[in-house]
């Protein structure tokens, strides 16, 4: 009996961190979990795991996630459904046109596919890796299109809430832009702006800003030559139109005293900050609403906890925090925002019991 | 009697968010402050707060310190000199090349005057944002040249060691072609990133990595206008660089099949990957020999003292953390940073205290 919101059982084709993850999920609500991978091992290892038993003759899976690499995605959707002729199959690939057009150009049975994004990773791979709650609070894309029916859509999307995941609706094609304007373009930016530091001088004076910026510069070469590939017409879209603006930016610079050269700079930074305001925040709030503090901590164990003790006594809830370094400084700096109706109150709260503001 | 190592009286022009900032870290120290601005009101203002004096007649101080804007920064220096001729004269302006040059063309006494800048400031200027603690464990570069005499060089030193900054030596030079690199670029690249979602659907895909690379995007553009005017030269070279490699890979992403297309997209992330390894970390660490792992939290006041205080019950030391936002959910992550000797049992203690990872 589950405790979820699927009925029937799951087959599970990649035993990958997605598929090993779905599988421990779905077998904690009590869904029967078969799985299959190219790898026996694979399979051995998500079994040992507990994310379900090995598919076998005779599984007659009402569902079927197919969580195998971008570039053999379509081929395994298509024998999927072949295979299994009154199962839904869905797929976590991070591209959805390509796939759909694959799919389509070989006659397969569309009216039983769906194709799903999960927004959901961990930075190392394989089944080891596998957490039945990477999917909780995450964005899960289905990718609907005309031909699905709508059984297959309500079965995906309750796969997704069974995860506990946020299902979101989108067209292939939307969600292709949008990946390559939220995912794979901020990743090569990052990439290329990381890459001006190597074997240069002064990185010393780096702030928590470049840090923020260039932290997803740290990502594997391997995943990402194969997403970048997989979404590249999309990624040249986004890409050209930030070429363009970069090239009036260097022009500005290069010649402030021509008309419109600092206008142009203005505006870049404005666009920059009505683009940031965009963002969905937290519970659907704008970031912008949220005050921000930074407090300065002692650099051992225990003194985050009593921050947050005292944060905590006082009633006040920390919507986001972040925690600063200094290179060389044995002191640490917290910044913490927080509704700006109770940021005075913060200060002063903290401030009476000794905390020092920076 | 002060009980910093600076002696003497100083006297510090532009009653700003820096200027009253060391104001009151000195004032606190028992360092004999005057204070001058453009705006008596700005000075009436840094003295209500407790920044020092106002200047007077026969004021005779050691060290000057001009903290105006940029553009009025070499103007001031030079009066400064002239008008105390035994005084030593720094500033805090955020481009050091192009002041000295100034300085030098008006054949001003170089022997006495060594810029300087404080890698330091908050979102809001003006008196009222001043704080003793803004330059605490940030780095303070004192910009070398070579007519400086080695007194100017260490009373300058002084001040910042005072301030509890950390002093780092750097040519003009070198510090305007550092802080193009590791703070104007990322700010233009940051800005012109977000300036994409501007109107674009599907942001609610957005996760933790696009936020982090957009967060300086927020700043003010009436702020960064001047500042990236005043080193735009040293910001072109980074740009031009940057626009050279962004058309190698719009190029790859265009023809897949071409060869060497793939082994752009690699190079490129492969030196992200190298660009951020280059940055030191906390304690002059490096910041890829952290562990991280991501813990869900209820969204409501105390869970995070709750997660804190158990982890100072084990005795583990976080290296770093981020709060991790989820448009809708009622649950928070928290990525927790530690050493990696630590990640094993940080994981063990938490998931026995009930404590969930994704």
């Amino acid at each position: 009996m589950t405790t979820g919101r699927l009925q029937g059982s799951v087959r599970v084709v990649g035993a990958g961190l997605i598929g090993t993850s779905i599988g421990l999920a779905l077998t904690k609500l009590g869904v029967a979990v078969s799985l299959t991978d190219a790898s026996p091992a694979n399979v051995s290892l998500a079994v040992d795991y507990g994310a379900g038993v090995p598919a076998g003759e005779g599984d007659n899976p009402s569902l079927i996630v197919v969580c195998v690499p971008p570039d053999v995605t379509a081929v395994t959707v298509r024998r999927e459904l072949e295979n299994f002729p009154s199962a839904i199959v869905t797929d976590v690939a991070s591209v959805k046109a390509p796939i759909l057009d694959e799919l389509a150009a070989a006659a397969a049975d569309l009216t039983r596919y769906v194709g799903s994004h999960p927004m959901a990773g961990r930075e190392k791979g394989g089944a080891a890796s596998g957490r039945a709650d990477i999917f909780v609070a995450r964005p899960w894309v289905i990718a609907t299109q005309p031909q699905a029916s709508a059984e297959a859509l309500q079965l995906v999307e309750q796969l997704a809430l069974d995860l506990e995941a946020i299902p979101v609706r989108l067209s292939p094609l939307e969600h292709d832009r949008a990946v390559a304007l939220v995912s794979h373009t901020p990743q090569l930016v990052s990439s290329l702006l990381a890459a001006r530091l190597v074997g240069a001088n002064g990185v010393e004076l780096a702030g928590q800003g470049l840090r923020d910026t260039v932290r997803i510069a740290a990502s594997d070469p391997k995943l990402w030559v194969q997403i970048l590939g997989a979404n590249a017409p999309e990624i040249v879209t986004v890409l050209k139109s930030l070429e363009s603006d970069l090239g009036a930016v260097i022009e500005a610079l290069e010649d402030l005293s021509k008309p419109g050269a600092l206008a142009t700079l203005d505006q870049t930074i404005v666009n920059g900050n009505r683009g940031v305001e965009s963002l969905p925040g937290k519970h659907g709030s704008r970031i912008s609403q949220y005050s921000s503090f930074v407090v300065m901590i002692g650099d051992q164990p225990g003194e985050l906890a009593r921050l947050f003790n005292e944060i905590g006594e006082v009633g006040i809830n920390v919507e986001d925090l972040k925690l600063e370094h200094s290179p060389g400084a044995q002191i640490g700096l917290v910044e913490l925002s927080v509704l700006p109706s109770v940021g005075d109150r913060l200060v002063s709260e903290l401030t009476a019991r000794g905390w020092r503001f920076a």
